[in-house]
């Protein structure tokens, strides 16, 4: 029987990606019909950040989630869905004093970045593991206040999709299931080539999937032209994938993707050319599960 | 004809390691007879931080380095004297308001942070290469407060040794090489097994140093009971290795290091077993000068 | 731009596939049609063994070859045509005295295994790097054989392309470019999964491809449900590939390939999903020129 | 607790090393000596072979294994002692017909090569998983020749030893343990730098350990100036250590080695300096018991 890969789609993130191309969906309604169309073109899972439908900016504004998650659901029953808790994480030392808030600033409580997955309770939400420089601001994740979030999540009864970008995020998450704030095995993100996390290479995937716990489930993406090649790459190291407008607008060199739904039909012709079958939203809820990380039904 | 190490010792370090073991160094004083200590038993390198004497905390004081970076200097002439410019990089969210620092944070300018290096000129300053979570707090290093403290590193014709925690970390050094802020080919330091950086195993580092820049000088350490391991590991893959106080207490198991001299001897053994010999402190000078990365004489 | 992926087809081989598959061809009319349909679905490089049209066994007669190479350099004169010199290398011990050979045994000379690189000149010929068990049987080439054959196809202006089973080959390969006996830096074809060889993984072609001599050009391929993941792991490893019914008689789990030409589309899009082009028979001449490896014209 | 590192000693082995050295030792008296020297410095397991005394070269008598082993055994009862099964396998094609053995030809029936092995039961014995080019000749070892002394192996009571060289022998060994031909987990001896097999690099050596069965029980060599480096990266993957004559004449860079027990002494100091300790005959015992495999008392 051929291996069952899921595939997750990541809809729009919370970058200024919308400023260098239209295809990245902005308004709610933008949002819901992109990842429709994600979902149709056979994405199991989608991961969903909303943003500002004025200045097109990460939001983390309940009505904007609630608006999206619900209509997801309503349009897609049995998809996945995992909402992001990304946002409210940077923090950029002011010039004159590296204490006052610079501007970018967005460090905000736990409390505040996951208030809408304890209203919404969804499937899923991605939680970062580790602080880190992306790029030019700290990103600040701290072991309490990612602790904060998974319980929150856990409360919510939405699986933490622990998203890594280098092997320190893995060692961490390790050590946090280990003393009960996270749940295992865990289901993993590798997040390969982000500026300033772990590069999106070969090899550098098969070192961070190497220190995954066992019987972890984990998926990877790559940034930029790295989305297909890492799709690939993890599909040949057992893992699952994401592709979609957060981390790529190429669909290929030269050739900007139109919607996620693209970008959604390539990552199925590769899972099937290397001898894998796309997995179902049926099939991906029951991966989910046998990972013993509960699924919100 | 046998390949010269480098023999680096971290004298102290600005942990709270002086509340677990007597044998690490606090007031001036002890600081300058352990460095002294070590350079005797075979270390061409020491990397100093100074302490408050009164708490044992770590300081940034200018009196304080200026009173041992000379008597280190004056006892050991040729030794190449790193200073640390790690101190001033810690932020803890405040608990009710995040952008309020907490209890811990020491965070602080990056002019702040490198001023004893402007003033007393050493041979070399370490210079953390990024943004992470260092136990439970963060610890910021902003790309412009690197590119700020390689700058004052440079015109104090300091070497700044690039200290890295993880993939990221090497990453951004190359990044930041490629647009001249730091120069290259470089001098990193891989910093093995600190929570929560890459872990200190023998496929952790063999992928960090696989990163490096080609003819990049390189060192490694590992903390802890991995100190001798990663020697021998650093050894076997062509580095340069560090031992010291700063990153481990013991000189085996259940058997407290007295000084740091006892580790150098021990790491000098290591080195000679493995067919290697000590570099003298003229020929690690030679080799920091043929890296290109310019060392005071 | 992108890169340029070369796609060479290996169209029948030399084991008792053909009974396994009535698609492996057999007679030199078979041959030739399977390979000038491989060409046509865009392959730049044919690998071509000859069968006995009797019994479909391997054959190292010269007519056969004549016959087969002629008519596949007419039928597409710009194809790289390679022979294999791989037959001619089994030795099984007797079961009463292991210095009598035992059924099975097809052990010949040097100058047997490449009569015909000797007198058609093609543009390419394989040489096998060792010795190893092949199956059950023992398959000899030792490092003076080696050596015979490279000669043969200097004079012949045939590229040897170096057959590698493990990483030994490679060590072999190394030493004999180093003291003249073979052209460096060499075209090497990493036979992955092959009993016994290295297995057919990710990490191990990983481990071999970092053994090849810095500017070698390489090419890899994996036996039977390895064929399409290895291709895909080559081509992220910066490789060129090899697929064809010597090596693999299924398109996909349960679905027999029908024709060579077939396994060719089907690399030909992984080439082209993950963001390379498949190279033309003149870029492939390049690409092989470039190595410093003379090609025939 | 410490980790228990055993200790082997290769004591003469087949090749003409003694030409090179005369510490070599060559006469039974000469073996017994240096094997009971080996095990008075700490060799838990004494790896031996018996020369001719005449001539030096490797010799199969049966009255030379058995004036040694007995006299190993009486002078050190509790040694573990592993006869070699690996001379009898060179095969060098005749310049004139390949099928006639020419000078250096060893290769022997399985049977000849452990009747000692049959005759002296003792603890243990080498096993050489593959046919790979050994210098200029063939070294052929058939899954079928591989059976027939593993079987031998068996009924003697005796563990075989597994030396692998490269990759695809232990890719032999698994489907071996799987068929019940050999007994698993295994205990493997990785071999490095062996011309031509892998080289005796730390990645090499990572590669080769990372294909081993879960629980085998395994020791690495490397053969020349790799002895060491190579006891100290098998130290730090998990493994256990072998030196000796048969592998390494040299104690340090331009320092012949007078006797084994000097190089055991020094893989004692580096099994040591990293913080293991050397197992001791018991310990070494238990330890092969407890992988499953029968050790005589
Ligand atoms: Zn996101
Ligand atoms: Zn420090
Ligand atoms: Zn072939
Ligand atoms: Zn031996």
């Amino acid at each position: 029987m051929k291996r069952k890969v899921m595939l997750c789609c990541a809809i729009t993130g919370g970058s200024d990606n919308h400023l260098k191309s239209d295809a990245v969906p902005v308004s709610p309604a933008a949002i819901i019909e992109s990842a429709l169309g994600a979902a149709a073109a056979g994405a199991s899972i989608v991961h969903v950040h909303v943003r500002d439908p004025e200045t097109g900016k990460a939001s983390m504004a309940l009505d904007l989630y609630r608006k999206v998650y619900d209509a997801i659901r309503a349009g897609a029953p049995d998809l996945v869905i995992n909402l992001t808790t990304g946002i409210g994480g940077r923090y950029v030392p002011g010039t004159d004093d590296v204490l006052v808030p610079g501007p970018g600033t967005t460090l905000s409580s736990p409390r505040a970045r996951a208030q809408h997955v304890a209203a919404l309770r969804p499937d899923a939400c991605s939680l970062d593991m580790g602080t880190m420089n992306l790029g030019s601001a700290a990103f600040i994740n701290t072991p309490s206040h990612i602790a904060e979030i998974a319980a929150m999540a856990r409360t919510a009864g939405a699986i933490a999709e622990l998203e890594v970008f280098d092997a320190g995020g893995i060692e961490l998450a390790k050590a946090m299931i280990a003393d009960g704030r996270l749940d295992g095995p865990g289901l993993f993100q590798l997040c390969m080539g982000v500026s300033w996390g772990a590069p999106a290479t070969p090899a550098s995937l098969m070192f961070l999937a190497s220190l995954l716990p066992p019987d972890a489930l984990w998926f990877a993406f790559g940034v930029g032209r790295h989305q297909f090649p890492i799709v690939a790459q993890t599909i040949l190291l057992g893992g699952h994938v994401r592709v979609g407008l957060e981390d790529n607008l190429y669909l290929d060199l030269g050739v900007p993707a139109q919607t996620n739904a693209q970008l959604v039909e390539k990552a199925g012709d590769i899972i099937r050319l290397l001898g894998c079958d796309v997995a179902t939203t049926a099939e991906a809820r029951q991966m989910l599960t046998t990972a013993r990380v509960p699924v919100a039904a």
